[in-house]
């Protein structure tokens, strides 16, 4: 498989565009909101589809995804490959695979963990779900902007594990929140309390990457509440994963802070909703 | 100061008690339950008052310290020193500190973090709260039985780290059983999971200590569901800290895993809750 | 219009066809479990549609709604109408009034509330949904088996009217719940309990249909926890109520104790997870 | 028992104090923000406890009771009788009664349900808890102000049964906002949602209460959240009721809606963090 085209081109897209581009494979690009300066940019996403042998789609919720199926579905065919990078639910996951399959297309669950910056290095972290011959021939493309790829299972557990590791991030994000404004209550700097975690079991690097947005109140988005909130609602559709304490709370924590007006700031201004930063 | 005397010798009372009598400095031992074989074994508290310059107190929770201070307040005058190292919540700290203190003795909180392994390996982590005076008094004994000794500030403040550290190992430890159950349901495998994980920024020393546990499904205790329930309801108990929504759903858990007959298991028994190992 | 067929022949639904039998009006009655010897039994859900005008559907679920309008789609057409009465959501609503309109045929959400007592009584209370003509040309038929008809507004409005009673009720009891636990860790007699509460702000009727359940535990079902549970996961998906503390909580809660083992139990059976009788 | 001194004059306080005069038993009268010109009016609370044999206490929560006892302990003594009224936990309750009896005085727990308009017309309800003998003698001076005694049992049980009501009370309330907001983000009206809960089981007097102030928005305090949240706290903290999930749900909710500004709001201010008023 030598040619693939991006359909989606914000923050992570984009920048996978760009490097597909830059190692010449890439023959299509496409964005809801039109770039026709992009490389390879094409004015509808079926032409993505009809251009590429595979079809990369990275857009922000299964409606999204829907959407731009809708828009490629008639160019797919034998041939073609879905390779599905957006983070959705594993029913969505199913009802996708069935309507590119129904094409006689291939379908390649392909979520992904990492920063914009873990992006431009190469680095994002794939979870493959789909079966080991279509990961084998993906997976070269893949390589070209990755620097692991797990082969996860099937496409429903491909995006169960991003889920997973979602959930675990958002409910770390929420304690580490309330560990710390626990200790600023008592008058204990971040300076200590920071010295001490880093010494701590519970050290992650999660802690690393949100403490200088804890401590300057910098809550620019890395990543935002409403992207988390979005992703904590698909898990809890999730069949037999309804009721589950922590994913419970904290949708309600990333639902209030929504609320309270920090939709588009990054996940971590969580914080904001336990006080004052000082007792 | 060159003599201490050791009021608790359970799991890690006793191991640091033994570690106090191979370099030399124990004059005093006691325990509520009798262990007459003990190293320099006091047939009442107040005699380890009576014999050490500085009283280390590890025990189960504020009423027990209140206990042992009602039996050794009466021995207790100026040149003694209590090191106080239970998990307590800063009221009761700042109770025991003016019970100590109307005595004419001094007082320094010292709870700490550490498995049996780790204290006997000497590698335990203090949380000094007290006066730099005092501290440093203190801390050549201290130094005989851990690695790391951390001058937080006040005797309040050492207490609201320690509560704040195990909030957040509490919190991470229902988070991780929540995406690992999670994953389950979706029919990923734990060697899957745990792979994944472990490239992640979510990864923490608590998923390496607790991996085997939950793999294995044994939940022999390092650290008990009822002694993280004690030291999450000081949390809430603490002025300012009453309505954290993490900190209450986390008591709930552990009520639960209580209430279901889990009590005395290792708290990563908390998964046993989110129902079959299998979806 | 004067004819009814009632497909979902449970406990509310067997009760309201023989009624319907009474006023002669039914024509048509099927059930998933055979039921030959039922007044008016069809072997074929579709030949209930063809029979009757009216088609009564009261199952238990929205999957449970679908099977039956696959099966009688076909059989529908100008002039006949769907009278919907299972407890459903706003969207699973919006979605079969689709299919049915798309037929030429009507479609009216009349979800109820009311026990099997006050079914045989007549005393159901309906919830409609739908135009004031649909609705006047149905009601003489729902007057045969109820006692009051509110008219609330669209299909949705109905469907989200039923759900928002149904919330205020498992809140209800859970609160209940918790209250009558509060006072027997006190020891206070369930008697002076019951009387007190009678005489306050916070009487209801539901303490009164459920009093003698929680005095005696006896927790055979009025309504299932189970068919609470799905009634709340319905809530939670409704668009812009996925996160209401209270709704999160008890669905929490329902769960738990579904997973305990009481799912086909009264939902009054949530006390059973607040411990002890007795404290 | 003829003679009754009032101690603190708060809204309800006041107005029982006013009837006591009428009635002619009042003795004394004492309010920690100084009200000369009331009836009987005592310049230290401890001239209350001299001038009366009962002395009624109505403030605010436990320590405010404890301040005002440590006033008046020194002039109680055999023939005097505490009639506490505040809110206050089992705990509590069981501390004070140790403190007045140790004065050779008897105590008497009294909490009462009712509001101001209540209070002006002698409806009042009181939960006693005491001995017989204590109440018979009692009851008549507490019979000249309200129109229900319940005798509860022991003095802890008094409080454990007012503490049960507020915490039913508290938890319907935010049932009610939920289901009325899951309404409204329908498009259901109040008019229609009212009408349809007052033929529903779960129907009570809080409704009656209340729903002028949630169709209105008028939020002027019947009962504030900070009462209610300081009730709350107390009942979390009684022995054996640390974690009942609506409990803290409800407690979590009325913090967030003190730190958004609403303390002194009616209770019923639950409702402004679930969002707009029309979805």
């Amino acid at each position: 498989m030598r040619t693939i085209g991006v359909i989606g081109l914000g923050i992570i897209g984009g920048v996978w565009a760009k490097n597909y581009d830059a190692a010449g494979v890439l023959v299509g690009a496409w964005n809801r909101t039109a770039q026709p300066d992009f490389p390879q940019w094409k004015r509808e996403a079926s032409e993505v589809a009809e251009a590429a042998e595979a079809v990369q789609i990275v857009v922000a919720d299964p409606p999204a995804v829907q959407s731009v199926l809708d828009a490629i579905l008639p160019a797919l065919g034998p041939g073609k490959v879905v390779v599905q990078s957006s983070t959705i639910d594993p029913e969505s996951s199913e009802r996708f695979l069935k309507q590119v399959t129904a094409r006689g297309a291939r379908y390649l669950e392909a979520p992904f963990t990492g920063s914009k910056t873990a992006a431009a290095e190469k680095k994002t972290v794939f979870f493959l779900g789909g079966d080991s011959v279509l990961v084998a021939e993906v997976e070269p493309l893949l390589a070209l902007i990755s620097e692991t790829r797990f082969h996860i299972g099937t496409h429903q557990q491909a995006t169960a594990i991003k889920l997973a590791m979602n959930l675990n991030i958002a409910v770390q994000m929420q304690g580490l929140s309330e560990a710390l404004t626990f200790a600023r209550k008592a008058g204990v700097s971040d300076e200590t309390f920071f010295t001490v975690i880093k010494k701590n079991v519970s050290n992650s690097g999660l802690v690393t990457l949100k403490e200088p947005k804890l401590r300057t109140e910098d809550f620019s988005p890395q990543f935002s509440v409403k992207h988390m909130l979005k992703d904590m609602r698909l898990a809890s559709r999730t069949r037999g994963c309804e009721e589950m304490p922590m994913l419970d709370t904290i949708r309600g924590c990333l639902h209030a802070a929504a609320q309270a007006g920090y939709a588009d700031e990054d996940f971590s201004a969580l914080i904001r909703l336990l006080g004052d930063k000082r007792g």
